[in-house]
């Protein structure tokens, strides 16, 4: 497209890596790479001999990717996206924009455009979308002998040979898995099943959400994970450095979901000021908007307030307990709905935990908060009136209820958004102080009314 | 130890899995044996053919390993355990009292025993620490054909071949690394190298922590990375699979960390009611002595609170905002400095990106909470009194100083802890909210003083 003003110098490549010796890695090329700016960087990858190039382009942590290649002449574009993995290609061609898309897409032969159309139909984060189609399959009357041939011939087109798929000659159905490993140890005229895996195949329908293909891959130790379409005809692999890959930005999204927003897509420092602004004024202003349910709260305690103001005093730390305890119950409950380790069904023995748990630790934080009233009292750093041990009660009694209520609020939160379909990971620890805070108020003050109406209140 | 009341009935494990077929996998059984009481797991996984047992015995996710051995027939315990992965072995030594292990021990081979000891002389959560030291290595004066036949020889026997290492023929230092793909397509005759990868080897330090290990293994797409000892000699690998447990492990203990508690460390249903109090009930006693400065917050400005009974009523809306603010930066940080986005240094970026964002954050809420006070004022909701414009003020301006607080606070404290060289995932939530509730206190209070000096105070 821009290939008049582009920069396509021999030997620019080789000048910018310095790497005549070849001994930088491809993780290295990509670093280095990113540290341009893109038509540089552009330029750069362009002049790479096409073996090299590709190998930088497959990577996800190479920035800019899509925008490079929209950069480069078109034909030349098209020639490395040829040369790279199917899955790849469809992740870059979902980060360009429309036109640029089209018009590079024209340009791709015919096998690639078409596997990369069929992975582009998948939805986002299922095993179709993050699959390749480039696996090595043989039919089931092949000999180890043939097969070997046939890896040696596939070795340098195909992404990576975990595995070797055996299909089915008339069906084309995937019937047996064969690794490299156990296939050099076979006889060569055998069949290619004298050396299959024993045992049922592990396998992914192309619809399971990428969580559940991690989870498949992490149970059997695979290295890789067929994806099944329907009539058994097997439509590509999930690899397990693409799992590792969905794993970490899975969870960078949890992690920022917990602490209470959107999460960034991005990396911190290269997402735009707006982009951030926006990821995170979304949710402080919900909170912000549930939050001033306190404000409500307060005013319909006001006449108790101005009775007793030594009852503010503890508000922020009776309301923070309740928060703290909440954050704990929800951040445990999430990690284990994530991990498997609960299901949906589970609540009611959650349930059962939470209750003396949350009855134990309110009373723990109980008697601390009653233990300062005490220390203040006697040493006189503060006088809390004459009514002091009803105060201290009061303390002990609502941190018992707050805590209890904060450890079930925040336990059952993410089973009551896993069952409304929504995201478990959404409760976060804000969210649930927050919930926590309004009825936290409610619980002090009605504990307050019942132990002191006839003394303070 | 317990032979003589133990289970060794033949046919008992076929029947307890039902499977004359073969069809169910290593991780299938694992989930059946969890379901068992611990001596009956023990009686099954004893019955099992060797090769299956093994199997069985190599998955992390089996509960109870360690315990069921000490239930088996030592002799039976030791030969299991020999043909079991060195790493795994050394794992599960760890989980058994002193007693069993050395009793254990002392019947094991004499190869396995000395790799464990040598394993288990790493400290924890070090690369040396999770490798196995079964891995396949070769002089660099072989072929092809012989390396392949070796491989052939010892596939059973090693826990995974995937991929060659060649040593030096004099020094044994690792100097190249074949795949076995790249292994199959050389000319039986040529030399090993000849089909060596190009380039740098990636490889780690005994010493070097089991993140940092995941992240090159991460980063470079590896299957395996080798472990290199003084003097360039090759110690073990660590595989992928141990890779991605060791991610799990990490991200569920840094989430409940995030969550304001101690990691658990087990499964939430299988800790015992005494171990979950002990984790949850330390931060949250921590927590309370800290969030305590609160009510001497309170104190001080008792003052105020009586002359201005309506600024006590925005106390718990403008502290959790400051908190809320807080946790987003904190759970941003924590995740870009754990996948290496952000380096030690780069404290003061983050404070230029904060700076601002904090301020237009703050200003946003601001606005709402401004908003609020016109709008309950003005439909009669409420009534704040004469000086309503300037309380709204106060609030406006009490929640930038404290948005912005929030996040250079909550952005500050994991690189505070980096330096500090504690783990900065103890910045939880909770810690965050703390820090920021007794500034935010003083920070609101300071504003009302400023502002409503005069007229309400």
């Amino acid at each position: 497209m821009n290939s008049n003003r582009f920069p396509l110098r021999a030997g620019h490549a080789a000048r910018f890596f310095n790497d005549n010796l070849g001994t930088i890695t491809t993780a290295e090329r990509v670093e280095r790479l990113n540290s341009l700016d893109i038509h540089e960087a552009a330029g750069v990858l362009a002049t790479l001999p096409q073996q090299k190039a590709v190998r930088i382009l497959g990577r996800p942590e190479l920035h800019h990717a899509a925008a490079m290649l929209t950069e480069m002449p078109v034909e030349h574009a098209a020639r490395l996206l040829n040369a790279t993995a199917n899955d790849r290609v469809a992740d870059l061609f979902q980060e360009m924009d429309e036109g640029a898309r089209a018009h590079l897409f024209s340009k791709l032969d015919r096998a690639t455009s078409l596997a990369v159309q069929h992975l582009m139909g998948y939805p986002p984060r299922t095993a179709g979308s993050i699959m390749t189609t480039e696996f090595v399959s043989v039919p089931a009357s092949w000999t180890v002998e043939r097969t070997l041939e046939h890896v040696r011939k596939v070795e340098r087109s195909r992404e990576t040979v975990y595995a070797i798929y055996v299909l089915d000659t008339e069906t084309q159905a995937l019937i047996s898995v064969v690794t490299l490993r156990r296939l050099i140890t076979g006889e060569p005229q055998a069949s290619v099943l004298s050396v299959a895996q024993q045992g049922g195949i592990v396998k992914a329908d192309p619809l399971m959400t990428q969580e559940d293909v991690a989870r498949l891959i992490r149970k059997h130790n695979l290295l890789a994970l067929p994806v099944i379409g329907e009539e058994g005809h097997m439509l590509g692999i999930v690899t397990v450095d693409d799992v590792i890959d969905t794993m970490i930005a899975d969870q960078t999204e949890d992690a920022q979901k917990f602490g209470g927003m959107e999460a960034l897509g991005k990396p911190y420092m290269t997402i735009s000021f707006a982009g951030m602004l926006k990821k995170r004024a979304g949710w402080l202003c919900a909170l912000f908007l549930g939050e001033m349910l306190t404000a409500s709260a307060m005013q319909h305690f006001e006449g108790e307030l101005e009775k007793a103001i030594v009852l503010t005093l503890f508000v922020p730390l009776i309301m923070s307990s309740g928060g703290n305890s909440g954050s704990q119950a929800t951040s445990l409950i999430i990690r284990a709905l994530a991990l498997g380790e609960l299901k949906l069904g589970d609540w009611w023995r959650v349930l059962l935990r939470e209750l003396p748990t949350g009855i134990v630790l309110g009373a723990i934080l109980g008697l601390v908060g009653f233990g300062r009233i005490l220390l203040w009292q006697s040493i006189g750093l503060y006088d809390y009136g004459e009514h002091w041990v009803l105060i201290g009660v009061t303390i002990f009694a609502a941190l018992i209820g707050i805590v209890l209520f904060g450890s079930i609020a925040g336990s059952m939160l993410p089973f009551i958004l896993q069952k409304l379909r929504l995201d478990p990971a959404s409760a976060s620890a804000p969210l649930v102080a927050t919930l926590v805070d309004v009825s936290g108020l409610v619980i002090y003050f009605t504990v307050a009314l019942l132990i002191l109406s006839g003394t303070l209140l």
